[in-house]
């Protein structure tokens, strides 16, 4: 097992990734602290870079690397390449762009229009494949080595882990006194981020994990003590249906106190109140920490709770509620 | 005619509701400033309280109100009434909340229950009415005789006008060199505060109203150089189907220097680009100023524009482009 990163490496990413993405806001609601008795303080990374929390790690991983990395033999500057359908590609054509190098995503054939735009809006080239997950490592692997592209994996990479835990340093900054953070997890680059910067910084706030039932795979991992994938994860949720990686689960596992899986009905709900309450666009994922509260309420009371909004990419041609 | 309220007036009204009211953020979108190719800062009024610019109007108004004012002949404290189903009488119901005070708000029988519950929400009572504008007006003067209930008119009032000024003082606070001001009309509290509030302040940026093709009664009446009502107007922009008050008006007339009208297709693309690019929920209304934006672009070209999204109070289960 490799050591924990440390919170000298996650504040070397906070200024590595400080000139591209955004220090975002808090946002609270009376409406919601009256309805959940507690004081919520939302981290809106709905509002950061490319529309969610996936710009930082992206940008840490990419500017992390040296110029010796990015030299070809033939001459030319190295690529850096992943495959996604969701927030990590945009995120990676961004950082790629930030870098002033090219980037390769590797993307279903069948994945909505709008993620296209948003990966070559970043001016990334874009290699479509089938939509199954071996096609899927098969075109990258193809394109590593045609290209020598740099892959740079979505959440099991200490660079990208270190750039999602910026998000709860921010927070940590911006609302001192909190006494629990919830963060949904999906492969955990973001809760085990978050759980590194929680940890060294405020040792006494709880760290969280939330995950759809249809989606939990860190449930399961947690209770067993080794990871156990999902082989087809059923949920609206769609930035979570990934499993935890050999890097995020060790960390989850040491800091996590506990993973609250929540129905579908409730991210439902939850997301409907932030769009409606709020005036926020989150994606599914994003309410996932919400609508972990809205089932297990007293022993909320009277605290202060950090929630990790984690993005805003969302359809909306196809709400979850219509 | 009455004299105009004065900026002095405005800084009264700023220190009466600012415990009341949000310093809403303004917001600006990288993306947006690209496809317009100019700076463009949004005055965030959908994340007021009640969700619109209107809790500004309605807590001038009612926290101006006197003890005297107050006092019943019986001894008892006075309410405060109105006739809306949109976003002044959720307004006003938090107005009165926060005075302390009863509010009646008569309703047309067929308003939105989300409408209703906001209205409730905050204590005030509803009177219900057959939905036609006769019945509205009988049913608020009989509410009116029975009670004793002070009536706050939605926009042709100067403490509500003041109140509404508030938002644009704001603005210049937080963006000092805009070039133009950017307001949609409906009654037009919200641009007659607007207008006063920016030539006072700065009298070389330029004001403009925006308004719906289906409800261009400010158009006409600005062409006219007399208020022409409207019959039957028809936008999907529900805020902006009243028309001009003899207040609000005179202060359009000497202040703004053009209405722009845009049609519901250029409404509904304004909108969907808020919510896809910024992440917020605006309502139809909030988003006129950005549509008059969509088609007559040449001349904002490297300006600096704020927008006023006066709200976000929508049906999310009827949203303009399904």
């Amino acid at each position: 097992m490799q050591p924990f990163p440390t919170i000298e490496a996650i504040k070397a990413a906070q200024e590595r990734v400080e000139p591209y993405v955004h220090r975002t806001p808090i946002f609270q609601s009376s409406a919601l602290n009256r309805i959940f008795e507690a004081q919520l303080y939302f981290k809106c990374e709905n509002l950061q870079k490319v529309g969610a929390f996936k710009a930082r790690g992206a940008v840490n991983a990419v500017l992390s690397l040296g110029q010796n990395d990015l030299k070809l033999e033939t001459g030319l500057t190295r690529a850096v390449t992943t495959h996604s359908s969701g927030n990590h590609a945009a995120a990676l054509a961004y950082a790629a762009c930030c870098r002033g190098i090219k980037a390769h995503v590797v993307m279903p054939d069948n994945a909505p229009p709008v993620k296209k735009a948003a990966v070559t809006g970043y001016g990334a080239e874009i290699t479509y494949c089938p939509s199954t997950q071996q096609a899927r490592e098969d075109a990258l692997i193809s394109l590593v080595e045609q290209t020598g592209a740099i892959f740079i994996h979505p959440y099991d990479d200490q660079r990208v882990i270190c750039g999602q835990a910026t998000a709860a340093l921010e927070l940590l900054e911006q609302v001192p006194d909190l006494d629990t953070v919830i963060a949904p997890v999906g492969g955990g680059g973001l809760l085990s981020g978050t759980a590194l910067s929680v940890s060294a910084l405020k040792p006494k706030i709880e760290i969280i994990g939330a995950e759809p039932e249809g989606a939990d795979d860190a449930y399961r991992s947690l209770q067993a003590g080794y990871i156990i994938p999902l082989e087809n994860p059923q949920t609206i949720a769609d930035g979570l249906r990934t499993s935890l990686g050999e890097l995020t689960f060790p960390i989850i596992h040491h800091y996590v106190s506990d993973i609250l899986t929540v129905s579908e009905k409730s991210i439902i709900e939850a997301m409907r109140l932030i769009w409606e309450r709020m005036k926020l666009v989150v994606e599914p994922s994003a309410a996932v920490p919400l609508a972990t509260l809205l089932s297990k309420r007293s022993w909320i009371k009277g605290t202060k709770i950090g929630l990790i909004i984690s993005g805003g990419n969302v359809d909306l041609d196809k709400l979850p509620w219509l």
